[in-house]
């Protein structure tokens, strides 16, 4: 494929061809060295501009096929993708006294999570190998999304799962037609048996962080942004950050924008961080790259409780060089940051997103970003993925009226 | 507002005006005259044609405006409805040896039901109206869309429920910060008490078929699969049927389209119904336009669990006018439709749309539909609003593997 020229490593930079099937660089290993699919921009940028670029007859990101990562468009599933919609809330602008500010809904995919758009390419690069089926291992949103497009497109899809998941998540997958295997062990055992079973079984692997083309999925969300506002970008773009995928891969997409000069500028990247499960923040307070692992992390947002971020290197470089900042937030404030969505937005997320919503009332409130400032902030989940939040927040005083008492139910509305 | 010229009772065809605020017809009562929104047909089709009667900048189903009862775009809530995917099911139109098979996936919505396209123009005409609120009796989904976009406007929402709501649905109310009134009788008795209340209060009234522009939101998924299908008109439309209010305002939908001659045929109309609940299939069968309710209707689709069908003359007469047919289904259809469903196209849907697709299964057995037609079946919301219904329908058999077996996974993968 003559658009991307080569897959570079992160940490030592080593360029490799796009047909070494590599997915992460054989000398720094699968955690320093996590691959970055890179393009022929030059030839891209002298062919297209900012209009042209956009195929707006591909459903979803697809839009965006000239920066991703194959050609044949029969190969894009039928379950449509991203193109999420882009929300300004103006009472929010005026209650935090900010400028701009968007939420970007990725509550709306077809699996409910922004990790379909990674599982969307995921499923293309899959079908374009010729894969027997694909792999994943994972506890949550990256499975059941993989396990939504395996159905979609019809290839099976092993889910190494560690024996604790809960149940409602693990009926999900079932239901998709997942094989799910529960292993004996926690998440990381999973995740190291995953990248040995790719290589015994030559299935098609969708670990988060040790694919680089899963970033060229969730990079799409910078392309929808930037077009959604006309190319007037953003001055901060919000996060959660986990595994820290997400971020350098919307870093991503806005440095390719720019680096085909269809932007001038990029967003500050804001990592948000449950205060409990924050080794990046730790990293980037204490300014290292040498990123510390937290054995026991804790926060509400399961999909961002993470100690051992997989694409960490990555995360910490797209903040430091996009000027922007690591925030963290304790579970009290995802939880009343998610009431607030829902009470004055009636968009209900997931923890995780509530806990870049609750990163950016932190931020303002540290007076970290000037009123004239535009924000997006990233909706990952939706809160219907996991209930049991909506007890946690839901007040529950509902008064009981008599079947026929007109009178009472008038006083109670109170005009 | 000058294109709309009336509203027409379903029964006695008066016609009343549309500053009458009236919202069912006086000499026929709130049950048999419901009222249709008439448009000024003729001034529309003498304007515009298939192609620019569509304003693509305009947000979701909102691009429609010119058949829609509001002029005003400020009044737009910040909520994005409509406008969903049709996606092509090349393996349904394999398996069941049809034409052409396309699924309209509402289970995407801001709320996650087709409803929330009724909840958008009621919150649109509440504010026209400049109401203080907005009050509705639901016990499910009607209730929790008008509530998230009561949230997206800042409108207060009144619910009246019946004190058996089970307890998800009333948290999730609670989420969206309605003022939910528990009624200690059922939802026959909360729906008469929202007909006083609004009269009472002034509150906008938007309790399901009494309100003749909630229709009006309803039936833009006709606009939406006309322009998806580039005008090449479906034979069959498949619609889960309850009250009854889907199944006629995506005919009149159809039906504005012909009228303005920007399509020349309309789909024949397929209401489902679930067999132990199908006041509507009984009359249908019995070709008769007196509906007998039924008092203890049964199926495991809440949200068409329904008796006394509050549009059912509508519904009929949509159905016969479009040389269409009921079809009843079982409990076990449904949950059997659910999981095909998910298992081939990565969709979760909630009971009722699964009851759609029931039907359109049973209708194809039944040799109802020739192999050379077009359907589309409409999915009107998503199985995480309910996340009951997984637990009876997903398989359970799941192996365990030892933490360092990778031979066992190996083996269990089997290639």
């Amino acid at each position: 494929m003559s658009k991307i020229t080569g897959l570079r490593c992160t940490s030592c930079k080593r360029v490799y061809s796009p047909d070494s099937g590599l997915f992460t660089c054989p000398v720094c290993g699968p955690y320093k060295g996590t691959l970055e699919v890179l393009y022929d921009y030059d030839a891209i940028g002298k062919k297209f501009n900012r209009k042209n670029w956009i195929v707006p007859e591909l459903p979803g990101h697809y839009r965006y096929i000239k920066l991703l990562p194959f050609e044949d468009t029969k190969l894009i599933p039928p379950l449509w993708v991203g193109y999420t919609p882009l929300i300004k809330s103006e009472f929010f602008e005026k209650k935090y006294h900010i400028k701009g500010l968007y939420l970007k809904d990725d509550t709306r995919e077809p699996t409910l999570s922004y990790k379909d758009r990674a599982s969307s390419i995921a499923a293309i690069k899959a079908k374009e190998a010729n894969a027997n089926g694909i792999i994943v291992a994972s506890t949550g949103n990256a499975a059941s999304s993989m396990a939504g497009f395996g159905a979609s497109i019809g290839m099976p899809v092993y889910v190494l799962a560690p024996r604790s998941i809960p149940e409602g998540k693990l009926l999900q997958l079932l239901l998709f037609n997942a094989k799910v295997i529960l292993i004996d062990g926690n998440y990381d055992t999973s995740f190291d048996l995953s990248l040995k079973v790719a290589e015994k079984t030559g299935l098609y692997l969708r670990s988060t962080a040790v694919n680089p083309y899963l970033s060229e999925g969730k990079k799409t969300a910078a392309f929808e942004i930037a077009e959604q506002l006309e190319y007037n970008i953003p001055s901060y773009v919000f996060v959660p950050v986990g595994d820290g995928c997400i971020i350098e891969s919307v870093y991503k997409g806005f440095k390719e924008l720019k680096e085909l000069g269809f932007i001038e500028k990029i967003p500050h990247m804001v990592g948000v961080q449950g205060e409990k499960s924050a080794p990046l923040l730790r990293a980037y307070e204490n300014n290292t790259d040498e990123i510390e692992f937290i054995e026991n992390p804790e926060t509400v947002a399961d999909s961002i409780n993470v100690g051992v971020p997989r694409d960490g290197v990555k995360a910490l470089k797209s903040v430091k060089e996009s000027n922007g900042f690591f925030i963290g937030v304790s579970d009290e404030e995802i939880l009343e940051a998610i009431s607030e969505l829902a009470k004055y937005t009636g968009i209900f997320t997931e923890p995780a997103a509530g806990a870049a919503f609750a990163g950016f009332k932190k931020a303002i409130k540290e007076n970290r970003i000037p009123h004239d400032a535009t924000c997006v902030i990233l909706l990952t989940g939706n809160g219907l993925k996991d209930p049991r939040a909506i007890k946690r927040i839901a007040k529950k005083d509902v008064p009981i009226v008599a079947k026929d008492d007109l009178d009472s139910i008038v006083d109670l509305i109170r005009f």
